[in-house]
């Protein structure tokens, strides 16, 4: 097998990056040439370090895409280790070892790419239903494997193929979202926080669920008895029907899109809150508007926006905007009351995203103190050498 | 009351920081007239804008120390608002309500100096009894009044003015601890994770236990079923012996400190766990290069230093002590163990801890995932715009 891989060698000094245990080298570290070009989008190879003209040290095994910026991916630090679906069992049993120890039941993000050993791939589980990401072209190719391997380490009842990344693009992927193994059983749903919401794994969203912002959740449950809540970006309800769940008086839930809302109204039902809870479907910022024009205010505000930030150029008016919601949310925040504010923008790093809330809060005149600041839950874990897989921010004011 | 109070008027601009909300303004920033140097440390003033040659615009009230970097800390918007009992009463009270929506028993830090609209007080709540600190001589100046205020608010048992911190030195207080108010109860606790703590409020370190790590202590308790545990700069125990008691095999606690040694002992005895939980008196990394030359190693490894940058000037030395000891406690780390490192330093920030740490640990030669990046819990809420107020850091990760 080996014999068959094909190697790429680094430019001089671009090993140092690999050899702190960075897990990416980019295509101008590469020495690109013909042959190199010539290999197939996400093809295992053999990395090597320049060494001077002589054969060059091997450095790790990786995939290889010579069209992305992204252009090796490591896999392991030995550069002829077999990567098959023994391979990826293993990398699976570990990232499973983890979350058995940290949660109770089977609903978690398993895998959460190059922090957990598998570049490239995400992989969600419900119960019995398991939901994988491809990213890239080198992830892509392993797909037998990885189906293989799922079946050892989970037996899963379904799995689903929910390529439609818009990520993928950059590895010249196409969108796909296919029942790859099993059935999916009638009428999934996750449930959290003493709620439950209906799944829609081959429909819907992402992998239908948002397991990221699972102890943000309860931070503001725990806070939202007796309290009107504005859930400002719901999706499918995640913060304001848990916020019902745990006593708020009343919840609004705030969308641009009708089948997200239709599934947050059906997880009020199925949660027995329908009572309490309505969904309206508008703009934040226009909702916002005008609830400052009739003003209307809520004890508890949560907005959890979709990325500002979609790549590095638009960080300026990413911050912009944070900062506008910020402003625009504390001043429909009652008095004493506790308003969250979340970015997944990795462009947006911890700091600045800070600050431009601070500021936002600041220019609506409220004082606040922050109660909390955090990020994703411990199943999506960071890789210590790549910061922006500390992609999640979010911060939870109480204001005067 | 207001007639006496004297008014400083702040350099042109300075004014801008304290219109966003920041509590500071440094000696430099403010008109030092002959008659502002002689104004008596801690009084209470009207501040101003520097107004063009006729009388500025007032900003707030604040109280003043001539001989302190920080010459001016915001007390309230209104200048002319009177700083009594009352005032502070009503400070206490919404930071009580706070806490009280957020945890079951009244064990807490109550108030958490400018975040919570006090500056320079820190007050920790052990249900009856009552540990603060005034850091400034504006907050010294206000003790009477606070104490009263303590007493309508919370009717404590007992009142320790714990005012031994460095921090004093810098506004010309002297060192002191005293009972200020009522009788502390013989043989005081803590309970926390199913453990029990001895406290001394009148001797022992700061306020006599260290609510910051709370939730941090939590998530690495739930870790360590079945762990031999170490814990580096233990204190008194608050991380070992909750291990212990959450099912450790055996826990080491390591410290320079005996009196601190000491009260871990009787932690373990309170906690029913004596008999797993051995102290140790060492430096750290003293006991970690023994550790590592005799090749033991644990499951789980805790690092919760003192503050390694207690100035600016130390951040170098301190970001290099902070990578070797990441990279020793990894090397004692075991395979598939979990290791924390934590750090207080204000003046080390969190970009900066986090890359040091990731570095340490590589150096290592180890893969980590970061299970857990955290700061201090909620009852230590953070100042929008005092970022040194997010102080704490702490690490825990996932190692292969």
């Amino acid at each position: 097998m080996t014999d068959a891989r094909p190697t790429i060698r680094l430019q001089r000094g671009a090993d140092a990056r690999l050899r702190r245990g960075h897990p990416w080298v980019f295509s101008n570290e590469v020495a690109m040439t013909a042959e190199a070009k010539a290999i197939a989008p996400g093809t295992i190879v053999r990395v090597e370090a320049e060494g001077g003209g002589k054969g060059g040290e091997p450095l790790c095994c990786a995939y290889f895409n010579p069209h992305s910026l992204i252009a090796l991916r490591r896999l392991d630090d030995d550069a002829d280790r077999t990567i098959d679906a023994g391979f990826l069992a293993e990398r699976l049993a570990t990232a499973l070892g983890w979350r058995e120890r940290l949660f109770d039941a089977p609903y978690y993000r398993l895998v959460h790419a190059e922090a957990d050993g598998l570049p490239g791939l995400v992989v969600d589980r419900f119960g019995d239903v398991v939901v994988a990401q491809a990213n890239t072209a080198g992830m892509e190719r392993l797909e037998p494997a990885l189906l293989e391997a799922l079946g050892q380490v989970l037996d899963p009842a379904a799995v689903v193929l929910r390529n439609d990344t818009s990520v993928r693009g950059l590895e010249g992927l196409p969108s796909e979202v296919r029942l790859a193994a099993g059935t999916v059983p009638a009428s999934p749903t996750v449930a959290e926080g003493g709620a439950l919401f209906p799944l829609d794994p081959l429909g819907g969203q992402k992998t239908g669920w948002f397991f990221d912002h699972r102890d943000n959740r309860a931070f503001v449950a725990r806070l939202a008895a007796g309290a009107r809540v504005l859930d400002l970006y719901c999706h499918t309800g995640g913060f304001g029907v848990q916020c019902a769940v745990a006593g708020a008086a009343r919840v609004d839930l705030v969308d641009r899109a009708a089948p997200a809302l239709q599934i947050a109204a059906r997880a009020a039902e199925l949660s027995g809150v329908a009572d309490r809870v309505t969904t309206r479907k508008a703009d934040a910022f226009a909702a916002l508007e005008h609830l400052i024009k009739t003003g209307e205010s809520y004890d508890v505000v949560v907005c959890d926006p979709p990325a500002f930030a979609k790549s590095k150029k638009d960080v300026g008016g990413a911050a912009r905007a944070y900062r506008k919601l910020a402003r625009l949310a504390a001043q429909v925040t009652a008095p004493d009351g506790v308003l969250l504010l979340a970015s997944c923008s990795f462009h947006m790093d911890p700091a600045s995203f800070a600050q431009q809330t601070a500021r936002g809060v600041g220019e609506s005149g409220r004082t606040a103190r922050i109660l909390r600041r955090a990020g994703a839950g411990p199943d999506h874990p960071i890789h210590p050498q790549l910061p922006e897989s500390a992609y999640l921010k979010c911060e939870v004011m109480a204001l005067d």
